[in-house]
């Protein structure tokens, strides 16, 4: 059963031989040897650089998820700039020689928020069947990938640009075998609409899970070809084993091969051994088979970016460094260096690119003042304030993606003392005001969704809500945030809720006179300071944020969302902050303070109140014991 | 079967006629229309005044528990001194007329602390079977009955004093049905021990409720007199028809027929219609019946005495008002009047003796100026303190009867953010501090076992936790107070546990160095004030001190504990406060706030800070909406 598709008309062609088991591309067999990398998830002007670094590696590919929530962050509005202009980031790949595996969703899990769904699909519908051919979900994912896939077909193989293959959808085996539907007419839409858009020969591929032969049967659609993705301690003879089972004939292909793993909030740091992943990309190398190694290099989930697994209920870190061998920082590590030892048995090796770690800078302690409570500010951050609702409404109904939502409600009645609050669904970590002062955090992530409270009629219960992160895998991706269900006082339900939409998306108009010093900083508070930067020959350096002695919150340079910090959690202590993002002269930074704060008013100014800019990372301290 | 008991060497005799179904009284057909009255709710300078507007209703028998506990707190040492003086409230009621009922217990209930028990059974024996047989329960019990019995015994009618019957034991019943076994073998002893003390013509009887024939049968011994007790809202003939089965001849008795029901906090305060109580009191007086009411004067839980009822864990207020027709604070009550017409029926009235209410006094408001927290003076308040042990102790195997412990363990390990704290064993009410700040409360009574922390490794996690009466009825009688569990944070078991017995029994010797003004008044603290008397003609008057605005706590009356104030949760909102224990002149006045003061400092001084004293009492408050 010899078969190779139809070169097109420029003679550029990328398709399978089957007699030969392999990729043929512009009529010649072909092996890739590529690496993830997720371009929202590096700083565009670093882009360059890190591709270099992949080619100069002697990897002859990269792997690239498409983020549908970033691009069309509402419905029908597009975002194709800066951080979002895949065309240039494509065009680089090319540039420097690399291939390019689409992998365009509409799912992609990548540890991404929703797991790059944008959230207004549960707006739109609150029961729509995601990963379905629901038309509830399939009308977005139509409007969507035409926008996209007619900016891209121009960068196709066959068009002369650097993609080879796209895939469909992203490991839908497993969804569909937790959720007991394999949807092979969901499958194959999406087959067909890109067809539609990118033409009949482009090669399409799936990735399911190589240890679960049922997996990989559930996302089999004809025309798309089966790959299979693993790590460095499963027996790959076995995996590729099971993808025979269902491609008796083309080349084995691992599209995931694991060169570290994802952290997780409040679990120790990842950390998969150079020797074991380099050891048995050998194998597989010499075996035959073509490999992706996910991630060769992770990078930052900036801003809101990072999604959340289930169950039970984990945040990831803003770090997405996963041990790769491209550092977060983009610096070459041990296992860069073994990984291209091994790849240049197999490949011929660029010795022409010239690459180098960035020098990173210590710029010293950053001073913060205050800017008053989350409650100073309110009405300022408060982008959609919502009347009377009996019952609390979610983050979705609200219109709002990211950031958090303040539920008020005013106590009618007498209570119990201490009574009991329980919000079974709190989605995700909840502070609990009365009257503007904390009595405690519930929190899903621990499964704590009760605490005691003293409450008295006429006060105020208000819940302020932080989204942390959509879940991106499983079946339970419908993830509602905000308070989702019910909230209890002793055995009453209460209702008549006031909702605030406070996104902390913009936070540079701030107020900047000084709060009262008498404002009580156990409240989530605002803290302002900034960073000095001469810079005599050269533009300013990448640094880390070390936020020792802080608790968990957000921190904003120059009005860029660096993501979330929780060294009180662990194992991330430090946050990258890349060069590109500062200026010479005076960088804002403002840090939001969700919890306590190290700082201390004595006799007229704040002691122990700044944070850190050092030259190196630390990603790995210490985590709770279990 | 006609039967008369042996008349004394005196012609005083007091023996039951089975064949005429009465008492017999020195010969002469008896009926008793009695009351009870607990002498150690009563300020014993008021003693005398209520048991005179007892007999003045025409009553001509009080009916008496005698609590173990409070005459024996330690092992051995007796006390029968002014509270406790029970010899002379005996005399008392003999002086005006008024037979009595003993109730020696050893088990008393009436909502009193452990029944009446002494804490240190549970001490000297963690697994003491209370109320049966056992050697470790009958050992203290003989002791006890021995000084009790002898100091008594000259008390008896036949021995010319004014004791008429003796109870063994106290519904015995419904707890040898409650835990399985009725042990006839403990009640025959009692029976036995009573007699060998005060002479084998003493008649004895039991009590059990009327409504369960299995409890009236499983307290049933030969030689001790059955008889039944129930309320107005019961069908009497039908509860006389069950002591029937028992009793087949003799007279009938309503050991406990209830003038009003007792509180709970945080329940509304309990109201039976003089109606509804005297029309039934009528007709049992016409059925023949003998009748004790209870509570003809409930008076007042001072101090630590109040107990607690399970399943749920409810806490009696201070005032045991029980709606009985005379008040706490000794008023003749409008169903005292109609009472008063309905005996009168049956009893001749003696008009002779004048009662009139006492005249209640508003001394006003009384401001408080603070001492400090509890951690402020925890080192003077430390009665003992107890190293490292393992495993968090119980107030009983510290030694320690009532007030609070104050547990410490000094976290050693990083834990997640929050961390669930889960006591199980928490009895009762435990204030959660780290490093002495509040973060919340556990209640027992609320079924709140579990709360989130924030903690960092090195801070100390201080539970301080309050003994809110022992259990008084049923099965759970064991109720051992302060951590009897392991404490959980997360997944770990904390050991290591310093702990700190603080039963604020003496609170004479305060530092009286103001605090700083920093001082967090969350946290429980110390609050003074005085009332200034002046006394023209006659010695200070009652009063009641309102606690309106303050949380939940305690207050000292010249060193006197007058008991707990809980107006946040009601129903009660005054304490009473008895005349006798103000003096002419400066009355200390010392408040052990557990929880939110009204008091604000401004401009350097204390605003709102100050309770009230009234001239009328508020147990009738608002309680907490189901």
């Amino acid at each position: 059963c010899h078969q190779t598709g139809q070169p097109n008309r420029n003679n550029r062609s990328f398709t399978i031989d089957y007699g030969m088991n392999t990729f043929v591309k512009d009529g010649v067999p072909f092996r890739y040897i590529s690496g993830s990398i997720h371009y929202f998830r590096v700083h565009p002007n670093h882009w360059e650089d890190r591709l270099k670094k992949i080619r100069s590696a002697g990897l002859n590919a990269i792997q690239v998820y498409v983020e549908w929530n970033s691009h069309e962050p509402e419905p029908g509005k597009f975002q194709f700039e800066g951080n979002q202009d895949l065309e240039r980031f494509l065009e680089l790949a090319h540039k420097w020689g690399l291939l390019v595996i689409l992998r365009p969703g509409p799912f992609i899990d990548a540890e991404r928020d929703f797991g790059g769904l944008p959230f207004w699909l549960l707006q739109k519908n609150k029961q729509v069947k995601l990963r379905t051919a629901d038309p509830s979900f399939m009308k977005p994912v139509r409007s969507w990938f035409k926008v996209l896939f007619q900016k891209l077909k121009r960068l196709l193989h066959q068009n002369g640009g650097p993609i080879i293959m796209v895939q469909v959808e992203n490991e839908y085996g497993s969804y569909g075998q937790q959720t007991g539907k394999c949807d092979t007419e969901y499958i194959s839409q999406l087959r067909d609409i890109t067809r539609e858009h990118l033409g009949q020969e482009v090669l399409l591929f799936a990735t399911d899970g190589g240890g679960s032969i049922d997996s990989i049967r559930c996302s089999k659609v004809p025309g798309v070809y089966s790959t299979v993705d693993f790590g460095p301690t499963e027996d790959f003879k076995d995996r590729f084993h099971h993808q025979r089972l269902f491609e008796p004939h083309g080349p084995l292909v691992n599209s995931e091969f694991y060169t570290g793993w994802l952290d997780h909030w409040g679990h120790p740091h990842s950390q998969t051994p150079s020797k074991k992943v380099n050891s048995v990309l050998d194998a597989m190398l010499k075996f035959g088979a073509n490999v992706n190694l996910y991630m060769i290099h992770g990078g930052t989930s900036f801003g809101f970016g990072a999604g959340s697994n289930f169950p039970p209920f984990q945040v990831t870190p803003t770090s997405y460094d996963y041990d790769a061998p491209i550092s977060e920082a983009g610096d070459l590590t041990p296992k860069y260096e073994d990984l291209k030892r091994v790849v240049a048995k197999y490949e011929a090796i660029p010795d022409a690119i010239q690459v180098k770690n960035s020098s990173k800078r210590a710029y010293g302690s950053i001073y913060l003042k205050p800017l008053g409570t989350i409650f100073d500010h309110v009405k300022n951050l408060t982008t959609f304030s919502m009347g009377i609702s009996t019952n609390p409404l979610t983050f979705e109904e609200l219109g709002q993606a990211f950031g958090f939502v303040l539920y008020e409600h005013r106590l009618d009645h007498v209570t119990t003392n201490p009574v009991q609050l329980e919000i079974k669904g709190l989605h995700d970590r909840g502070y609990v005001y009365v009257n503007q002062e904390l009595q405690g955090i519930l929190s899903r992530s621990e499964s704590i969704f009760t605490m005691p409270l003293i409450i008295a009629k006429g006060q105020k219960l208000q819940i302020l809500v932080e989204n942390q992160g959509r879940i991106c895998f499983g079946k339970n991706l419908n993830d509602f945030k905000g308070i989702t269900s019910a909230v209890k006082l002793g055995n009453n339900i209460l209702t008549n809720w006031h909702m605030r939409s406070i996104p902390v998306s913009h936070v540079s108009h701030f107020d900047t006179t000084p709060p009262s010093l008498k404002t009580k900083f156990k409240s989530m508070s605002f803290w302002k300071g900034h960073i000095k930067i001469s810079c005599p020959r050269s533009s300013p350096e990448d640094t880390f944020l070390s936020f020792q002695h802080w608790s968990k919150g957000l921190v904003f340079v120059n009005g860029f969302n660096l993501g979330r910090y929780w060294p009180r959690l662990g194992p991330q202590e430090t946050l990258y902050l890349p060069g590109p993002l500062l200026k010479c002269g005076i960088n804002d930074v403002l840090v939001l303070e969700q919890e306590k704060t190290p700082c201390r008013f004595h006799k007229g100014s704040w002691l122990n109140c700044n944070i850190k800019s050092t030259d190196s990372p630390q990603i790995n301290g210490q985590t709770p014991s279990v």
